[in-house]
């Protein structure tokens, strides 16, 4: 039997378990990335596990998150970063540099090689033919310090692409489509690999905007094969060496094949508020609107800038539209600037930001009171653009531009025959925002810098033999991290100080949460499906564990989150039957009688719920270093406990 | 006797009053601008004095300080702007832009006519020989509705300029070697002049650089005279048919003179924490840095940058510094991106920020804990920066780029031979950021959009007869409007909403003033001297108005702010004894007996602080209208009063 690209690289890297499909298997990271919002923590950790130098191939630390810089917080971050890397043998990617995936999708990234990084986009290297990962800060602090990295074996889905996009459709309507057809959840356990005679007609940034977003789908990764435009990429990133051809065998099996028909595609569009909430871009017709921002790690690649650019040069963003742009990296700002590109979109009336992550994580540009932005990113969840009743729509960069001509939604595919847009054969090359780490032999004389906003993150106590608590919280399907907690330029640059941050935990769902488990003392939270989606966030587990939550039992879980909850310490269950679910109401008390026992020899689970007097039926998925990751109280106390 | 710059203009645009130094005059204003901190307030209260459409020859709305966008309140204001700018025949600026001061110079500002603007840098304008005051923005209300502004005719002071600068020493050095001359007390109740034959080889943005300083020597303005260098800079901008000529007589008196030896300059510095605490950058020495930022109304033209980009070219920022530039208006981005110099920028890993105001105001790029920020700004107050303990240093672009190579304060003649630096021949010309009002006969169809972020504005009651209430504040010498209302990107979003607002009041002096304050009911400030210098923000009124403070009695006032005051219905008193300042007590209790029949009659006031049972005499130094005004409860309710 033959493997499908990502069996290739897991085959290669697999230091514990076997590749059976839905148990936990250890991974060998090749390289690790961190952004600055969740780097921090990934920082601290690596310094509780004393660790002088990383082991892996390379690891990279990005500053796009926090650049606005409204208070000192911000500035204590980087710098702290900045020393800790340099310290510990790690690559330094300065504020303005741009934003992590694009810039390691160019610089970095290697086909073949494994990636995690503590952000949930990081399969964007999946557009070079990496198997790439989004992770919780301490698994990527572990993969550091040369631990393997553990997932469940995923399930292998492979998307064929058939034909050519029409003009002015882009990878962004191929990825909405898929969105739209797999749903947020579709992709829960599964690698989505892409295959089919159309994947030779997308370029490397075209196959990173598909990969990036299929986190969207909740999927451990997407892949694309490394091919001759792999390499033509690679080579014009001056680093043809780093190319290896990769594709699935001809006779590799997948759990499920779906087929695209790229001639038959038109421009999508994900309507408020959950990314596959998708729409043709002629199904949701012409609403009027008030701000375009085109960027993020999904769309701010150079040939993206072109084609905004062919759309934008000797017109007039219209009056009632604010357009903001934020190119995604040094290198593509200095080509932009240098192809005279840059001229035509200031030219046009568009606002240049600051090479950095932005407006999508609702770091700036925040709409008006109901306004409706339509944005170029990955994400729309409610409130997230900084504006609680924005109306944000996610599109691709050409409907994105055209709309912002026309001051409504409007089709791009209108401007008929399209210009051939190259990826350059040659990129400007000039790391000079990457600061290289002090050779190992003068790490002694770095130091580290810790401004007061850097304080020590919670650590959980070994499991209790019985959790009594109340439900302090009960909330809906499909509750993101975004909803644990928030991001957003006020809260953001507290990401670092834990003991603030838990202020706004569940903000979003219910403002008095906070107090309420303090107040309690412990607690336990009940969710429905795919809980925990979206972004990488690990405070979405830590900030609940410094408030007091012992257990959180859903319907179903999202993987990153699930990781984060065991590696922080908290207990995740999933209702036997999802049903039970209604049974429970905010405020029961609730208990998990002799749980320590029943987790540590694999024996049915039993939640009571005192309140109403009922006995409901529970699982934990947890196999055996996650189990003993439990019992011991959290992934820092079980690497101390093996050390 | 013959006639001073400024005197031909008030001469020209005298309406009320005679040209006696130190009695009121009213003058005719040709011009206004806003800028969106400020212009929120101008137009509510346009809109309170029933105006239809504005008066003025030229009337712009610029939005340049709250361009951060973190959440809805700084669009919302954007879009309350932009619609109250075109229903009342207003030219709308947009974000993104650039920077008012910048913007009226190159696109609207002309030599002989007078502008007020409801920013305390308006005087830049001054650098094409316009008469450009820093006004409250009730008084750009009343100016927009056809009234005159009304200021005490100042003296006249005259800074001849001998020589010409040495390489790498640029405007910037002149103005700090002034303000160390003069202080920042010392242009109050002045215009500052400039002459001398060292003038000519000064270029437009070098005197617009000097005369935009000149706020912060308190001067009513400066100006610069209208040669054949305006006449070139004008011609470049495409409106030469703009230019007058405009000198002094050879007979003009003034009530100062002074020199300067431009070939004498060296790089000079002000030191943390005011625009006079000034230095050689020889002096200061080489402390190390982490922070540069380089832009602002004072130093953001093309030939700013190309200075800049000269000095970074093929160099490399150093990596414990952090660069920031933000070009001044989309004029200058342009033309950066098409001369190639914002390719040099970036490549020596500058970060580019979006044309406005920016750090300077401190929205955004806050410096680290106790962080040594280099800035070519204008202000280094305490806490301006965002970060409370930093500290500030305002230099040039010469030396802020210099310092950014370095890692350390460095003297950029260092530097040897400095290449030919031309203001061009032809700036590119695009105004498509700039919307124009609508048509007269189409006004009625504008809606303007209040979002929940605009809040009316405070209106005080007719004075007193007698006012009887507790020093709820003591402060010292030199009190700044950013003391007695901050600015900061937590706070400026929120310049529209005076309730918000007024639980920052006096934050960095004490915080619990604003609880305090409301608790009492009723207060009076005690101040020292210069009390309100700097920015122009009538809410360092309206927010002490919306508390209950009656009265303020200091050593003296800065102008805008004394003025604002009055227009908001506070009293501004002054001891006749400076001493007496020692005499009271925060928390005495301060009786203003027959206060409305002193002030009507102009008899006698005594301020008795009943506390200590002593009586002060106190001076109220106004005239006919100002004293109307303070009568009536403020410029509303007289101008209403006069309808």
């Amino acid at each position: 039997m033959g493997y499908t690209i990502a069996e290739k690289i897991i085959k290669a890297h697999l230091v514990n378990g076997e590749m059976v499909k839905g148990t936990q298997i250890g991974l060998k990271i090749d390289q690790t990335l961190t952004q600055d919002a969740t780097g921090t923590m990934a920082y601290l950790q690596l310094e509780a596990l004393g660790v002088d130098q990383v082991k892996t191939e390379r690891s990279v630390a990005y500053i796009d998150h926090n650049t606005l810089q409204s208070g000192f917080m911000n500035a204590d971050d980087h710098k702290y970063i900045g020393t800790v890397a340099k310290k510990h043998g790690i690559y330094f990617s300065r504020p303005g540099n741009g934003i992590c995936h694009q810039v390691h999708l160019e610089r970095f990234g290697k086909p073949g090689k494994t990636l995690i990084g503590s952000d949930s986009h990081t399969p964007t290297c999946g557009g070079i033919g990496m198997f790439a990962c989004g992770a919780g800060g301490f698994d990527v602090a572990v993969a550091m310090a040369g631990g393997a990295y553990h997932i469940n074996m995923p399930k292998m889905v492979r998307i064929n692409l058939v034909g050519q996009l029409k003009p002015w459709v882009s990878a962004k309507d191929i990825i909405l489509k898929v969105l739209q057809m797999l749903t947020v959840k579709g992709g829960v356990g599964k690698v989505i690999e892409y295959g089919g005679e159309g994947v030779k007609h997308l370029s490397v940034p075209e196959r990173a905007t598909i990969t990036n977003m299929g986190a969207e789908l909740g999927a451990t990764t997407s892949i694309f094969p490394s091919d001759e435009t792999t390499k033509a990429f690679l080579k014009a990133q001056g680093r043809e060496e780093d190319w290896v051809e990769l594709k699935a065998d001809d006779d590799a099996e997948y759990d499920e094949v779906y087929e695209i028909k790229l001639d038959e595609l038109v421009p999508m569009v994900a309507c408020p508020h959950s990314p596959d909430n998708v729409k043709t871009v002629a199904e949701e017709g012409q609403i009027k609107i008030d701000q375009v921002c085109i960027g993020s790690c999904t769309n701010s690649s150079l040939t993206d800038m072109m084609k905004v650019a062919a759309i934008l040069k000797g017109k007039k963003v219209h009056p009632d539209v604010s357009l903001a742009i934020a190119p995604g990296s040094k290198q593509v700002l200095t080509m932009m600037a240098q192809m005279g590109i840059l001229t035509d979109l200031i030219d046009a009336g568009a606002r240049i930001l600051e090479s950095a992550c932005g407006p999508c994580i609702g770091m700036g540009q925040s709409p008006k009171s109901a306004g409706v932005s339509l944005r170029t990113f990955n994400r729309n969840f409610l409130g997230r653009s900084g504006t609680a009743d924005a109306q944000v729509y996610l599109l691709s960069p050409e409907t994105a531009a055209y709309s912002a001509l026309k001051g409504y939604l409007a089709d791009p595919t209108e401007l008929g025959d399209m210009p051939n847009f190259q990826v350059p054969e040659h990129f400007i090359i000039n790391d000079n925002m990457i600061e290289l780490p002090a050779a190992p032999e003068e790490a002694d004389n770095v130091e580290v810098v810790k401004g007061p906003n850097i304080k020590p993150f919670p650590v959980a106590s070994p499991l209790e033999q019985t959790i009594k608590a109340p439900a302090v919280l009960k909330v809906e399907d499909n509750i993101t991290t975004d909803h644990i907690m928030p991001a957003g330029s006020k809260i953001l640059p507290y990401r670092s100080n834990i003991p603030y941050l838990s202020q706004f935990c569940f903000e979003v769902c219910d403002p008095a949460f906070p107090e309420r488990a303090k107040h309690a003392g412990s607690g336990i939270i009940v969710g429905g499906s795919n809980y925990g989606q979206g972004s990488s966030r690990e405070h979405a587990a830590l900030v609940p564990l410094y408030l007091g939550i012992k257990a959180v039992v859903t319907k179903s879980f999202a993987r990153i989150h699930e990781a984060n909850l065991i590696n922080t310490g908290i207990l995740p269950l999933t209702f036997a039957d999802p049903a039970d679910y209604d049974k429970i109401e905010q405020g029961d008390i609730l208990e998990l009688p002799n749980i320590k026992d029943a987790i540590a020899n694999g024996t049915p689970i039993t939640l009571v719920d005192k309140t109403k007097g009922i006995s409901i039926p529970v699982n934990c998925n947890l196999d055996g270093r996650n189990r003993e990751i439990i019992l011991d109280g959290g992934l820092l106390n079980y690497l101390r406990s093996k050390m």
